[in-house]
Parts: structure tokens; C-alpha cells; sequence
């Protein structure tokens, strides 16, 4: 097992082998991506696919004095594999020390923490200015997947550098023919072109771009790749070297279904089916329900993904049954929204839905294009909870201060299964309002909840008490809940128990009536402190005599944390809690 | 004068004119855009060049049945004329009737309230799609610049709409071979190989996007240009009318120096000199002459812009003087902020220079191509004061709650010439933090200041004193000032004066010492409140006893409003802030 892997403790244990060990070595990495991916998952099909690709490139080139930039980092793991970090794959223990995503704290030949697509190229170029400027002579080099090409980032990078790179810089398009769900946009249509032509049609959008270009077919032929690269090494002016690879190869199943198969939670192998089981009712089954019965009803209601059909559960016979109510616009996140904004103003029914770390992507056109316009956009953000994602790219836990201070946006923190719904309905049917909702994180709970939300920023007492408020938004009320059960149980008192909804503005009315009854109002939060919801109502107490805690995360940028030790760590349990209110400054 | 201009009621006006009117109508037009821009300032070259183009798009079409999108609005004028506006140019009394952008509250031939570039397709296309789900008919026309082409939005929209939308959708490509400065990019060097073949090239961009094409040669012709959109009108598909047109067509000057009239002060016709004077030493003459003196000592600094050179007054001279020390991306602040991540990767000192309002397209590059990578670029923002740029799509005032709240991002807010100029320098020159610089909106003022910002997050005592402690922040310092010599004097006592320097963090041990002899702390801020730097200093005493009052502005749209009047809006005056301090609650 593993026979040539075990030996590679750096690439220049690759430039030793010879064509039949290179070959084997591809096999060993195969093998350890399903002893890591069946056990623990992760991404599957764009790693396997890109196993030769990446051993021609550490053969070829001579990382990390050439400098290699992932793009999301989807197909990073064979590289790893090839730089001293096999035992992430091969050894069950060292499972944790490999992120999943190239990550400079690991390796001196990972340049980049990342895990957002479409960003290689830019970032490279940056690599490839400051060689240029300090006069150095490596070869730099970019990989993206076509899916990643979408994006605005990689498109104005891809501009940029046609024209204004002189020198040296090589862009690996690595063309599976699938994002993450099918590929969608004029590019990947493009490409089928330049494919169907072995890189020859005389229409190429690189060349117009500026940049040289050479095609592959073979990429899943380490030969044919240690060829073709071997033509491009120290090259002096920008060229595509754009590779035809298989996503998911070596695995029938995923070759079969790229999409299905582009990332995976622990499997077993012979059969393709997952070890361990989901719970049959979700938010985002909910969401997926809704939007179906939705789009029967309403046909002014689309639905808009930029390339994430599965954050609301979007299958693809789902996605084939909308029909035209379904929107992917690929990996084009701003596009999204201002397409939607577009939808809204000539009274179409948009709702997007990504998840919240992408809608980052966002924030102009949500402002600009969205908010300035006051249009009725919807827009739904999966995965906004502390212990969703727990990876540094993809935290949730910023949604709130990154998006709630934007005027006449409204955003929404429903806490159980009625009240989502309820507010999903409410929002794609205003016309007033563009709304953000953050779908809960924990599981499915059920409570009666209002129907209309015509009134912004009222908050809803759900239990009327003395001496404490709690305000728990959104899906931490279940801890508010508990607070308030604590508090009666150990401080012989009923707290005021608070479900806010609106996470982007106070009830000020409420608040005022609080002071009558109460000395100390508690906020709680999924998400960083600063900027958020706990601040505002600290704000506004400010010149009063009412005490404030507010509880959150801290502005950091968390990584691969245990979520129920991080809320020791800032404080937030419930024990902590009642310390604190026990201690306070009289 | 003004002979048919002044009959121009609607758009229906327009198509009852023979040729020889139409003409006359273009110089009408002209003398309009003169009339207004002399006297008030505004986009010169973009209306100028743009004139025959929109006197056809009216003629041809039927707005507001057929939709006009005008991307960053910069080109809207003449339409504005010949949809009832015409007052706003030949009228000077109803000047301020007219926004200066597209704005849906002024006139129904309006869709989208733009300031910002490159959004055109996107909102368009959304429109389109609307219609098609409602079985509408009209026509759907973005218009947009070859400058604007290279953002991001644009170029996912136009990847989007050449394989997704099966429907009528016209896209203007208005080419004047100008962005405010020149172009940079790939698809400007493109255009040229388009209009050198007369549309005629084998490659076409458009096409490989595959989206139809027609290219246009006489844009400043209107039969040419009646011509060619009548055979566009009703098309059942997306296509592409390039049309290269002459910016600031009809003014010599201008037509010789496409940058300098790109946007006017008011100015005298016959000389084209400014008739208002501008200081001349200002924060931009400051980061000017920085930057040259840095290039030449320092050739591992960078200065990259979004195509915003003159933001930090860089002129066509001195750009060539810098060399490739300076690097103007185009119009693509995404791909701009991730470059600059890679060159300080590699040991470079890169510095971006852009105004706020368009640093937001970035939140996402910040955040994960900077902040968690936590690579020390410098980015330096223009117009971040409530009293710069007071049109809603240009405010500054949301920068502060935008960025602060990223983990890892440094934001500093000088408060005089010399910590300007300090805080710069050292930026650039540190090597741990990723840092945001606030450039002061207000006249420059002289102060001495510390040259060592190693010490994150500490505030300065400028003044010490007792019960009110003031923190005034950045631009805002000298109404700090202003307060404390007031409350000495109507109050009594002598409050402190603190200059926070840092907008991203709190100096919690001297905010903890102030609790000794202080009743109440003041937070002035040049921005929202909401996310902002108050509402931190807020939340920190909100469990003790300190009260604290904070002040900037409400989370709004403004739009074109009198400064020192919203000021008073907001309760923020000296005076009204006394007053506030002799009502506290106690």
C-alpha cells in the first residue's frame, strides 16, 4: 500500500521517478484520498481528477521557488500529498493536522489560505508583479477549475493580465466540464468549442484576451502533462494552458455523477453510499418544499443560485422541474443579485439562495443595486451559524456586521419552522423591502409565529418577566430559552424572554418600556459581537441606567474550532451567564 | 436657442423630427450639457460623446414599454433631456431638479437608481428575464462603456446572458476608447482589434461568449445609428451593438483631453479653465507627493488603482514618471485588492488607492484574499467623509461599518497632516497587518504626531481632563477639539480628548482607566453609527456604570443633502451635543 507515496516527503522525491512509478504514484494518491474522503470526506471529484495534472507539475516545476496558487482549493489535496503532507491522507491521525484547503501555516509551498473560487489568478499575478519588480526569475503559476471561471474576480484578473503582465505567468484551466452543479455561461460553452476543435477554433477568448494559449487533451495523461508543461516552463508573457480532464476519475460512481460526487461525507466505498445518515427534515428541506410548491402557484416566483442548487436542496430532476422559475447564473454571485434586483423592479418575485459566506461576494451590489433601490429582493443565506461551517474561509458568524448595517435592507432571524416559512412567504410577497433571511443553523423546531412582518423592527415578547431581558436572535433563541429557565431556577426570578426577528434595527418603543421592570438586557447572538446586534441595543442604552451584556463571537477569524468549546471560550453558556449576571457592577 | 430642444416633452417628440432636426436637436443637446456643466460641474466626455447615440435609442425605441439600462449613468444626461428633464440643463433655477444620475423617483424612463459601474447588464438582464416570465414583448437595452466592461459585474453578466438568455436583449457597447483615465485590459486592446477590422475580426470576444454582433463605425451619427438599432429592434436574442463614438465630442478641448473632461468643476467655455479654485495643499496633494517620493527611495512599492488614478492626484505625467512602480487595473477593484494580496506576498509593499464608495465591491477580496491571509496591504481611501461625495451612490459615510469589523483588517483614522503622512508610512513599511487608511474629508490641519503604530489599538490623550471624556475620531478630531473648549467654557470643567487613531479596535485599558474620573464618554464619528466605532465603546461599558453618548450619522441613504444641516438632522452640532450633556438621565 502506498508503496511510492510513502517515499515522497517533498517533490523532489517525484522528479526521482520514472514514468511506470509516476503512474503508481498516481494510483497511491488515489488510494489515499479514499482512505481520508471515505472516512471523513471532503472534496472527491475535482481531486481526483486533477491526480496527474499535479504530479506533472511538481515533476516539471521546481515549488516553491515556482510558486503554485489553488484556486478554492477544491483540488489541492494530490499537491499536498506531494509536499510532506501524505499523512493527512494515509494516516488516520494526522487526519486533523490538513485543513482541506492550501493553507501557508501547513506548507512553505502553499502561498494562500483559501477556500472562495475564482481568485487564483489575481492572487498569482500579485506573486508575479513583486518577482518582477524584485527581479526574480521563478515561473509562477495559476490553477483554475472552468467552473471557477465565472466568477468577476477571476474574469478582471483574467482582463488584467492579457494585457498588462509582461512576463512570465502560466494559467492551468482545468477543464472537468462541471462546477459544482453543471456548468452554466457563455465561457463553459466556449470551452466545449475549444474542445470539440483540440484547441484550435479560430474564436478563443484567451487570445482575445491578450493571453497565448495551448491545449490539452490528455490532462489525466501524467506523460502528455509533463509535456505540455515542460513547453510552458519559464515562459516569458502570460499563456492558458487549458487541460481536458475527467472530474471524479478513478471512481466509477463519480465519474458517473460529477455532481453528486464533487463533495462527500464519509462513505463506504464499495457501494457509494454515505455512512452516516442526515436528519430527514432540515431547513433546507423546508426550503426546498417551499420553493417547489412556490413555483407551481406564483409563475412570477424564480428561484437564482450562483452555481449552490444544493444549499436549498436542488436536485437536479428538482431544478429540470422549476424549469425557467430556476436561475443558476454559474459562479457569478454579483451578478446574481443585481439580476434579481432586475427581476424585482419589473415585478418578478426573486429569491436568491447561497450560502452566506459567498454572499460576501456581494456586498456592493446588495448595497447599490439592491438597497439604494429599495427592490424587493430576497435573499437567503444558508450555513450562517457558528457550528456550520467551521472552516476559516466559510464562517457564517460575519453575516450579520457585514450586512445588517446596510440601509433599508431588512434581515430576518427566524427561530423555529413556522416562523421561517412564514417569514420566506412574507418576504417574497412584499413589495417594499429587500430582505436578507439567515436560515437557522441548529435543528428543526416547531412554534406558532406571526404571518406578517408589515411591522419593521418589532420585536415579540414571548414570555413576560421582570429584572432581566433576554434578546436571542435567531437561532440561538433555543439558548435563550434555556437562559431564562436557568435564570428562574437559580436567581428565584422570571426573566422577560425576547425573540427579536429583525436583526438589522431595534424596537426602540420596547425597549423604552423595558426600563421600567428591567435593569439588565441581555443580548445573544450567532455571530462576531462587533458591528452586530448586541452593540446596537448597547448603544442605545448607552446615556441610560440599564445595564447591557452582549454575547457573541469575537472578531476573529476562527478555524477548525469545537463549537461548543468556543462558546466556553467567549463566555456563553449558560452557566457563565447567570456568573455574570451575579457579578454585575451595581 | 434651444429651438427644438424646448419642445422636447417626451420621447414621442423626439421620433415626429426629420433628420435635419434630429441634428439640430444634437446641438441643442450640446449646448444644454454646456449651459449645466459650466456653471455647475458634472460628466463632460461620457453626455458629450454619447448624444446621437440616445437622440436614436429614442427615436427607435419606445421608452418607457422598451427599457433602458445606462450603466454608471455618467452617459444618462441626454437622455434625461429627452425625457422631460430637459429643465435641469437649460434651466438654470431647476438645476437641482436633476440627480445626475438615472434615479426611477425623477421619471418613469429611469429603471435603476447608478452610480457605480459596470452594472448595466446585470440589472438589465434581470429586467429581461422578468418580462419573460410574464410574456411581455418589449425591448430590453443596457448600455454600457468600454471602461466599464472590465468590472467584475459586467463581465459575469455578459458571460451569463450569452448562453442563458434565449430572449431579446440588446447591449449597447458604447467604445470611446477611454475609461476616466485611459483603458487598461485585455478587452480594451480587443475592442481595438474590432474596430480596426470594422467588426469584421475572426475573434470576438462576444461571439466566443456567445452572444450575437454588430459593430457600428459612426456612433456619432444618428441616421448610422437609427439605422443599425432598427435592426436590432424586437431581435429574439442577445446581441452586442458595438458603436465607437468620440467622448467629449462637440468641445475641443475635450476631445484632445479625454481624461481632464471626463468630469468638470464649473468653467469658463472659451478657456475651459476652472472658474472655482481648489487649496493647494490638500490630502490628495499629500498622498501625491508621498507616493512619488516613496517610488523613487523604495522599488519594492506598488501603487495600484482601480482606475481611479487622480484619486490620489496622479496625473497622466507623473503615472509614465512612476513607471511600473504604478499599475492602473481598469475598472476591477476585486481583481486590484487580491493583485496587491499576491505582491505583498512575495515582499512587495503594495498600496491601493481607490474612493471608498467603490472599495465595497471588495468586501469579500479584503476579507479572504487579505484579512485571513493576513498579508500587510495598504489600502487608502478617498471621499470617506460625510461632507465629500453627498450623492447617494457615492457616500462614504458606510466605509467605517463596512470594514471594521473584519478580523485582522487594521483601519486607521488620522487626525492632521502629519499623522496622515505617519500612519502611511508606516503601513507600507510594517509587514504584519493588512491596514485600511481613512483619508481625512476635511482642509488639512498640522499637528505633530507619533510615527510608530506598532501598538495596536492605543488611543492618545490629547487633552486630559475629567468627567466627559470626548473620543473623536479621524476627520471628526477637530469637532472633538471644538467640543471641549465649549464644554470648558458653558460647563465648567475641562473634559478629555481622546484621538482614537484606530477605527477597528477598542484601547481597553484606557477605557477602563477613564472609569475613574469620568461620568460620561462622547463618541464622535464621521460615519453610520450603526457597525460603527461608537456603538464598540458602547457595548463595552454597557454592564458597568459609565454612560455613553454616541454621535454620527443614521444608517440612510442620503442623497444630495446640505451638510452642516444634516448635522443638525442628526443632533450632532456643538451645541445640540451640550445640550445632551446637561439632560443626561442620572
Amino acid at each position: 500500500m502506498y508503496d511510492i507515496l510513502k517515499n515522497i516527503n517533498s517533490p523532489k522525491d517525484v522528479k526521482k521517478l520514472d514514468m511506470a512509478q509516476l503512474n503508481i504514484l498516481a494510483q497511491d494518491i488515489r488510494d489515499a484520498l479514499f482512505n481520508r474522503l471515505t472516512k471523513i470526506g471532503g472534496h472527491f471529484g475535482p481531486n481526483f481528477g486533477i491526480v496527474e495534472a499535479e504530479i506533472a507539475m511538481h515533476y516539471v516545476f521546481d515549488s516553491p521557488k515556482d510558486k503554485f496558487v489553488f484556486d478554492v482549493s477544491h483540488q489541492s489535496y494530490p499537491h499536498k500529498m506531494l509536499t510532506g503532507r501524505k499523512n493527512g491522507y494515509i494516516d488516520d491521525a494526522c487526519f486533523p493536522e490538513d485543513s482541506g484547503y492550501t493553507n501557508p501555516e501547513e506548507s512553505e509551498h502553499d502561498w494562500f489560505n483559501v477556500g472562495h473560487t475564482s481568485t487564483s489568478i489575481s492572487l498569482a499575478s500579485g506573486l508575479a508583479k513583486a518577482r518582477d519588480l524584485k527581479g526574480g526569475t521563478e515561473n509562477v503559476i495559476a490553477l483554475i477549475g472552468d467552473g471557477s471561471l465565472t466568477g468577476g474576480e477571476a474574469l478582471e484578473a483574467l482582463d488584467f493580465v492579457g494585457s498588462e503582465l509582461k512576463s512570465n505567468f502560466i494559467i492551468i484551466v482545468n477543464d472537468n466540464q462541471q462546477a459544482i452543479a453543471e456548468c452554466h455561461g457563455g465561457i463553459c460553452e466556449h470551452l466545449n468549442e475549444l474542445r470539440a476543435t483540440n484547441g484550435k477554433s479560430e474564436n478563443n477568448i484567451f487570445k482575445a484576451l491578450g493571453l497565448d494559449y495551448i491545449y490539452e487533451e490528455n490532462g489525466n495523461n501524467i506523460e502528455a502533462m509533463i509535456k505540455v508543461l515542460q513547453s510552458v516552463k519559464d515562459i516569458d508573457h502570460p499563456i492558458v494552458v487549458h487541460i481536458n480532464t475527467q472530474k471524479g476519475k478513478g471512481y466509477k460512481l463519480a465519474e458517473e455523477n460529477r455532481e453528486a460526487w464533487h463533495w462527500c461525507l464519509p462513505f463506504d466505498k464499495a457501494t457509494g453510499k454515505y455512512t452516516i445518515s442526515l436528519p430527514a427534515e432540515s431547513y433546507t428541506s423546508l426550503t426546498r418544499d417551499y420553493i417547489l410548491n412556490k413555483a407551481k402557484s406564483d409563475k412570477d416566483f424564480v428561484v437564482i443560485t450562483p452555481a449552490m442548487p444544493m444549499t436549498a436542496g436542488l436536485t437536479p430532476d428538482l431544478r429540470e422541474q422549476l424549469g425557467s422559475q430556476y436561475v443558476d447564473t454559474g459562479i457569478a454571485e454579483e451578478h446574481a443579485v443585481a439580476f434579481a434586483s432586475g427581476i424585482a423592479k419589473a415585478g418578478g418575485k426573486p429569491l436568491v439562495v447561497t450560502n452566506s459566506t459567498f454572499i460576501q461576494r456581494t456586498y456592493d451590489q446588495v448595497s447599490q443595486d439592491v438597497c439604494i433601490n429599495g427592490n424587493p429582493v430576497t435573499i437567503l443565506l444558508n450555513f450562517t451559524s457558528f457550528d456550520g461551517l467551521t472552516d476559516v474561509t466559510h464562517l457564517g458568524i460575519f453575516t450579520i456586521a457585514a450586512f445588517a448595517n446596510i440601509p433599508n435592507l431588512i434581515m430576518l432571524a427566524p427561530t423555529s419552522k413556522e416562523e421561517y416559512l412564514n417569514m420566506l412567504d412574507w418576504s417574497i410577497e412584499q413589495k417594499d423591502h429587500p430582505v436578507m433571511i439567515l436560515m437557522p443553523g441548529n435543528a428543526v423546531t416547531s412554534r406558532s409565529a406571526d404571518k406578517n412582518f408589515d411591522a419593521i423592527n418589532t420585536f415579540k415578547i414571548e414570555k413576560s418577566g421582570e429584572k432581566v431581558a433576554i434578546l436571542a436572535l435567531g437561532d440561538f433563541y433555543q439558548r435563550g430559552e434555556e437562559l431564562a429557565t436557568q435564570i428562574e431556577a437559580e436567581l428565584g426570578f422570571k426573566p422577560t424572554l425576547i425573540n427579536p426577528r429583525f436583526a438589522s434595527g431595534l424596537d426602540k418603543k420596547m425597549l423604552e418600556e423595558l426600563k421600567k421592570n428591567h435593569q439588565l438586557v441581555i443580548t445573544l447572538e450567532d455571530g462576531i459581537l462587533e458591528g452586530g446586534f448586541g452593540q446596537k441595543v448597547a448603544a442605545f442604552y448607552g446615556a441610560t441606567n440599564m445595564k447591557v451584556k452582549t454575547y457573541g463571537l469575537q472578531k476573529e477569524f476562527y478555524d477548525r474550532y469545537n463549537p461548543q468549546e468556543l462558546l466556553r471560550e467567549v463566555g456563553m453558556t449558560t452557566k457563565q451567564i447567570i456568573e455574570d449576571i451575579k457579578n454585575l457592577e451595581s
